[in-house]
């Protein structure tokens, strides 16, 4: 997929990838077109494998992203909350039981994609690993554990290269943060080449990252204030709906909230390098499924913007979109429903001397790259 | 008016104050319940007024404001385009008949307030200084000449000293660009202790910099996307509804846009300081009057978090909203229509040593503080 094959600009696009087909009443998620098309990819030597919160927005952008990319598996277990539990769910024409999870859930599964909270997966992934299963867990549980790998397929592959599919033995593997996992796809070709010093960060995030309960707030509160009527605050506290806050993550003693704190030591341990600078302030805006970061960059080599823009161009998952002449730039409507993530507003830092900082404004779609891509982009890297 | 005082978070209150007396159209934009009272302002001894770009969303706003405040005047003049001549407009229980710009416009008026774009004020600014006009122009034509005050009244009112009104002699007097005037706010009275030597901003701008049609767009397809339609892209090139973009103002060759570069060529001029280092994104957002900004700043002194809150809290025309513990900060919303700028989010930049940086997230009203109020608080120091 290239971003230059994008869908037209004023096309709406921002909605759920699949999500529809569970939760027919939200009118904003359309499904995607190209997902759930039948595949070679059921085959009997592939792994088996288990997707827990399948009902969630990521959940669900799981199975999407299994099928856009021909995934092979030999059995795959949908599991879910009791809530859940019972009902059905067609994936590449056959057709799911969802089953409650619970500690019997994993045995003969190869690989287990997580995504139902941290919770869920401080008290299942280890079970799961003790069943020999490979885990994928999209929460923060075990991000910052020094035995488990961080992992972003383009940045950091080698993290995980002691861990092998067939062997029988369970493994943790953490999917990072959507900030993280978007601003250093970006970043990364460039702290390569220049050794970046210090990052300051400014995000633009999407409702999806709460979840999709919190885009059908946003959905649900935009046409009530559009009514004249109250909106309803359930997911967030305050109005979301022609309006933007501080994420919602709880704020620490430093006064960062966590979100802003992961950016900064999930960057850390992913680059492998204690010393980097980060600062980041988090804000959630008003936009369904992509997020968007504003990236001051301080570097230790000179790095001129032409080179950089070269440098985005050849970097894998990265496309660059930085049309000054007609002020065409990434945009969260652009990449939604899109693998790569966008760069542009590539310039020198006017605020530094000599060519030692960089500004770049980058947008990835939350719930693909952000979450269900990079997970299944690393149970590829098992295969 | 303080911000303690501000309507429930959940109320929709981000309209326009006054716009829709003579554009009833927009369902968004509610009449501001404190604008258009009597007052005892209309006096023979006060000086003459004109208001021009009157239908405009800031010219309104000028009314508004004026009205809000008691600026005293002894006649007001109602200016714009052909277009909108003849129409009639009620303020403060007055009814005025809205007269053409022309070069004729200025005799004996005191006080022009200018708010139809740079070509306007390019052309008529002069000629009202010509008739003896003190002109507060809202446009950029004028703001980087060097003889030309630029001023923020709570920043550098010393830079416009040397005006007075009564003496017969007309001036120019440009009003900061809307970003700038939010950031210095709340920048300012730390750089007064410390001495900010770069400041990294990246804002999230809404509709209403645009002009009211803008708002109205973002209405309009807010509408049309909730409905599955194709929304209608006239005042901005891409859908602006749930989304974001790059600001819109053409970029110059360093890759910077316009706006952006107001912000860095305005602040060293209003802090009559040229080694000030800044650098800025400009994002627009979709939300309708109130623009935030995520600013981080180095110092040159130390200053720690507690002695920046406690200087902000005693900053003229400022509100601190900084409550970590509820997760209550700066909203767009909550600053609409409200004169004060909300800084919170204050925090020891965790990116640098020492206590040599801090992180702020800051929202003022575009159309108000960002525009017609500061205009207004120029004019106040003609008095």
């Amino acid at each position: 997929m290239k971003v230059t094959a994008l869908a037209p600009q004023h096309q709406f696009v921002h909605g759920l990838a699949s999500f529809s087909k569970i939760h027919p009443r939200s009118n904003l998620c359309r499904p995607n077109a190209t997902a759930f098309h039948v595949r070679m990819s059921l085959r009997e030597d592939a792994p088996s494998l288990a997707v827990v919160g399948v009902t969630g927005a990521v959940g669900q952008e799981f199975l999407s992203v299994l099928s856009d990319r021909s995934f092979p598996y030999s059995s795959i277990k949908m599991l879910a909350s009791k809530r859940s539990a019972g009902k059905r769910l067609t994936f590449e024409d056959k057709e799911y039981i969802i089953e409650e999870l619970s500690a019997d859930s994993f045995s003969g599964v190869d690989i287990a994609l997580f995504s139902a909270g941290g919770s869920i997966s401080k008290k299942f992934g280890p079970i799961a690993v003790n069943c020999g299963s490979i885990v994928v867990d999209n929460s923060s549980a075990f991000r910052m554990d020094e035995d488990v790998p961080l992992v972003i397929p383009e940045v950091n592959p080698e993290a995980m290269s002691h861990i092998k599919l067939g062997c029988g033995k369970g493994a943790l593997i953490a999917n990072p943060n959507c900030s993280t996992i978007i601003c250093l796809m970006a970043t990364t070709p460039l702290h390569q080449r220049a050794k970046v010093l210090r990052m300051v960060v400014s995000t633009y995030q999407a409702a999806s990252g709460a979840g999709a309960a919190a885009m059908e707030e946003l959905e649900q509160q935009t046409r009530e204030v559009l009514e004249g009527k109250q909106p309803t605050c359930e997911i967030f506290k305050q109005q979301y709906a022609f309006n933007l806050f501080s994420h919602n993550a709880p704020v620490l003693s430093n006064g960062y909230n966590e979100e802003e704190m992961k950016l900064v030591k999930e960057t850390r341990k992913i680059w492998n390098n204690m010393n980097v600078k980060v600062t980041a302030t988090c804000i959630r805006v008003p936009v369904m499924r992509a997020h968007a970061e504003s990236v001051n960059l301080q570097f230790e080599e000179p790095l001129d913007e032409d080179t950089a823009r070269k440098i985005l161009k050849n970097a894998p998952g990265v496309v660059v979109i930085d049309d000054r002449a007609s002020n065409r730039f990434p945009t969260p409507l652009a990449v939604s429903n899109k693998d790569e993530v966008a760069v542009g507003r590539i310039r020198q830092d006017v605020s530094l001397d000599g060519n030692y900082g960089l500004d770049l404004f980058v947008c990835g779609d939350q719930i693909r790259k952000g979450a269900a891509l990079n997970a299944i982009q690393i149970a590829e890297m098992l295969l």
